[in-house]
């Protein structure tokens, strides 16, 4: 009988993805549920990660002349109504302050007082009130483009939360830009996606398949949503983020309009663009394994513990000495035109214990260090996307000049196994049958690429019987055309089917 | 008859102060109102200075073992209530969420629905949320101390807004730890008190008196307040932050309890600190003139334009294409560790009112370039805190070789002007009389040294008589002994006494 080696992690991804999804979480100490419904608390572990994935963003957006600015949490209900369709998308599931103040009632208990003349909405993304100040702020084609992003909270009532994935309150940045023609807006919101893009698969490792929503799983109020889709280790997919064309629906709706070059009134062309921190969701259901998270080294909270292990009194003070040097060092050093992140791990506990909550808080570089190691200059080098016993011996200069490479060596390897299991589940389907039963055999998994005649019925029949949508109208596959499996009729090419979070 | 020059801000500081600091806001485009009562936008030129002053703050507080988390924005209710002198102290201006989500009415208009079982909260402040947490991850003396930092929004509803200084939703940070022991906790308190004052001293050039609050001016719940209070040109006192040490309170309110090393349990001891946007408002009205706002080059938005100068269009691709080289020769040059924030500004507008409008906006340093500046090797510069004339002729070399000392000097320059203007400003009396006479007397400005007895109700008639408070017990004067002009009993040391924002 094989005996099954004990996992750090339990339940493993094959006996219950959710759980382990869970469990991978507190192991790691990323974030944990707080007692206000819905609402996480990001600890300092899991925090890291998204400062590194905002800072990567924040020079990217500023490289391409984007300002960061703020603008209010609360939108006026009045504001909040004035595009039809925006206002459908969010009004079932929006916070809502109603009173200004709190006072004691008959029996001394607290109660909302001070009615707001008129209810403040919690925004749950800020369209409405940035428009406000657009249209205050653009008058001649001379004020565009305007190019801003906000990084700030948002609230949305989702009934079922699960961290990072889908949470009431999620942290997040928002771009809002403006400009003069449709030309020059439409690319905007491509050149954003392609920011996006570049960011997961280069910085978060995470291969995408990138391209446009369909009309039924469009932003409410977009002319064109762009997303990108990953797939996790469950075969669904996950929603990086999304960039807008917004043509001039919000133009209209808030009256943001400018004099031309020819003196005449035109509406201004909008896009929007996010990403929140369900991104942090996305990594850890695409480099996890058993024993718990792997994080990429470029935006890895930490890249690097050193361990000093030292089992007798004597000694000891040699071999912390030796590591808190070698911290320094390492911190000295700049990878990707930043310090290296280095912990040192002087804490008193069981060796073993210590192993492995950096096991399972997905460290990329474990170095460990004892009396031997100095003396012979030969440092034991772990590396978490390999076999935890699989040590490496490297001298201090070659741990030195080489560490930045090594770490571009373990980010590629996780893009290369994520991009190849993503491969591996990536299914062409021409039959209606065969496609219902993939989606109903529960050993299967995986994305779909199958014809798609066009038909928002289709789509959502689809939805209807197997909770399963189009993810993307992909950019980069072939456009090759063919018939609809649902309706026989033309298709243009081939999309993206999957179940998704 | 003098004949005044005419000032880029009216009214003038001398005239209208509160006025004068409006209209700085908006000749600097730093923020304006938004149609949400009492919420700001902030604009880019605004937010930036929030940034660069969170770089700072936050790599201090990192480099002294402070980590970054996030909790929710939301309190319940019954959390909120756990501490006594804390809910009375926040429940009379709080923006309360009682529903989940809208709904249309019969006359097709949306209305509030879904009503929360328990109402929630909307922060203004996390006191209460992150003790709850704190109260499950720490179970014994091992888990302490515990270090943390949110940046984030807080809500407070207040009557009377204004940019900056006052507004409903604000932008900060609040730091909060716990300790197994009353001097460490004191100490942590201290150090960020500490922290913080070496960062508005040294980064925003604002001299401070720093000391604790009287316990009529404490945070509600706190045991002890320190803070450090800064003079604005019209005499008036400008909380800059605050450091409170918690004692025990917060932890008895949220059973935050620990084993000890002996085994027994013991309540930890926690702080909390803070800093929010309104160190922008005390920026602009300790370092702005008549002109607009004046910005210390470490925290300035940018810290140098550059401005082509060209009335020929022969000529003008040359000057354009130096000014760009310069730009970029100058951005490359470090400067606090940070490269240099420089702008190009190649606005088609007429000379003037491009000058100016950097003139109001604050940068510290503009460059003026023309075909002659280039043939002679003489570039024109010219600094925010000197006349608008007085040109220093500089070569290239000279430029990029000194401009991070340049930028120092300004540095000094500005805190050297607001120690003046503070230390001329700080008057001692010691007679009641001449202490009513002189808040009363709309030409006199500034703080007031006085001796106190340490009574509350002292404090609370001279608030009511002249809206005057006690400022703080001062840390760094004289500790000399003397007696309360306002009951004849003893007073172990002079205090500050100012109006205050």
């Amino acid at each position: 009988m094989n005996k099954k080696r004990k996992t750090a992690i339990e339940p493993i991804r094959a006996d219950n993805y959710p759980e382990w999804y869970q469990q991978v979480i507190r192991a790691a100490d990323l974030a944990e549920l707080s007692p206000v419904r819905g609402c996480m608390v990001i600890k300092p572990w899991g925090y890291a990660l998204w400062e590194n994935i905002k800072d990567i963003l924040d020079q990217k957006f500023k490289e391409t002349g984007h300002k960061n600015a703020y603008f209010p949490l609360f939108i006026p209900l009045s504001y909040f109504q004035k595009e039809a369709t925006h206002v459908e998308g969010f009004a079932t599931e929006c916070a809502v302050v109603t009173h200004h103040r709190l006072e004691k009632d008959a029996d001394g208990q607290l109660q909302p007082a001070g009615e707001l003349e008129e209810p403040l909405i919690v925004r749950p993304t800020s369209e409405m009130i940035v428009g406000e100040m657009f249209s205050k702020w653009i008058k001649s084609y001379r004020d565009l483009p305007i190019l801003l992003n906000q990084w700030s909270n948002v609230v949305r009532w989702e009934m079922r939360t699960r961290l990072f994935l889908r949470t009431t309150e999620i942290l997040w940045q928002e771009g809002h830009t403006a400009h003069a023609t449709e030309d020059e807006a439409r690319k905007e919101a491509l050149l954003m996606h392609q920011i996006y893009v570049d960011t997961l698969q280069e910085d978060l490792a995470i291969p995408l398949i990138k391209g446009e929503k369909t009309e039924v799983e469009r932003f409410p109020g977009a002319v064109s949503t762009y997303t990108f889709e990953a797939m996790m280790q469950d075969g669904k997919a996950l929603q990086g983020g999304t960039s807008h064309f917004l043509g001039q629906n919000f133009s209209k709706a808030g009256n943001i309009q400018f004099q031309d070059e020819n003196g005449g009134l035109t509406y201004a062309w909008t896009t929007s663009w996010g990403v929140t921190t369900r991104l942090i969701g996305a990594l850890i259901m695409v480099h996890g394994d058993d024993d718990g998270i792997i994080l990429p080294p470029r935006v890895a909270s930490s890249q690097i513990v050193i361990i000093p292990v030292c089992h007798k009194e004597e000694g000891k003070e040699t071999v912390i000495a030796y590591a808190r040097e070698l911290k320094e060092e390492l911190q000295s050093i700049k990878y990707r035109d930043r310090h290296l992140r280095v912990e040192c791990d002087e804490r008193d506990m069981r060796g073993g214990e210590k192993l492995w909550s950096w096991i399972k808080n997905g460290i990329p570089v474990r170095i460990e260090i004892g009396p031997r190691e100095i003396e012979e200059n030969r440092l034991s080098v772990t590396k978490r996307n390999k076999g935890h016993r699989e040590f490496e011996h490297q001298t201090k200069d070659e741990l030195l000049s080489s560490i930045g490479d090594q770490l571009e060596e373990i980010q590629r390897d996780l893009y290369d196994k994520a991009r190849a299991f993503r491969d591996a589940h990536l299914h062409t389907i021409d039959d209606k049958e065969a496609f219902y039963a993939f989606f109903n055999d529960p050993t299967k998994k995986g994305f779909v690429l199958s014809h798609w005649c066009g038909e928002n019925e289709v789509e959502e029949q689809i939805k209807k019987d197997l909770s399963v949508t189009i993810r993307c109208i992909p950019f980069d596959m072939e456009k090759e055309k063919g018939t609809c499996p649902f309706t026989g009729k033309e298709s243009p090419q081939r999309v993206v089917f999957a179940k998704s979070y």
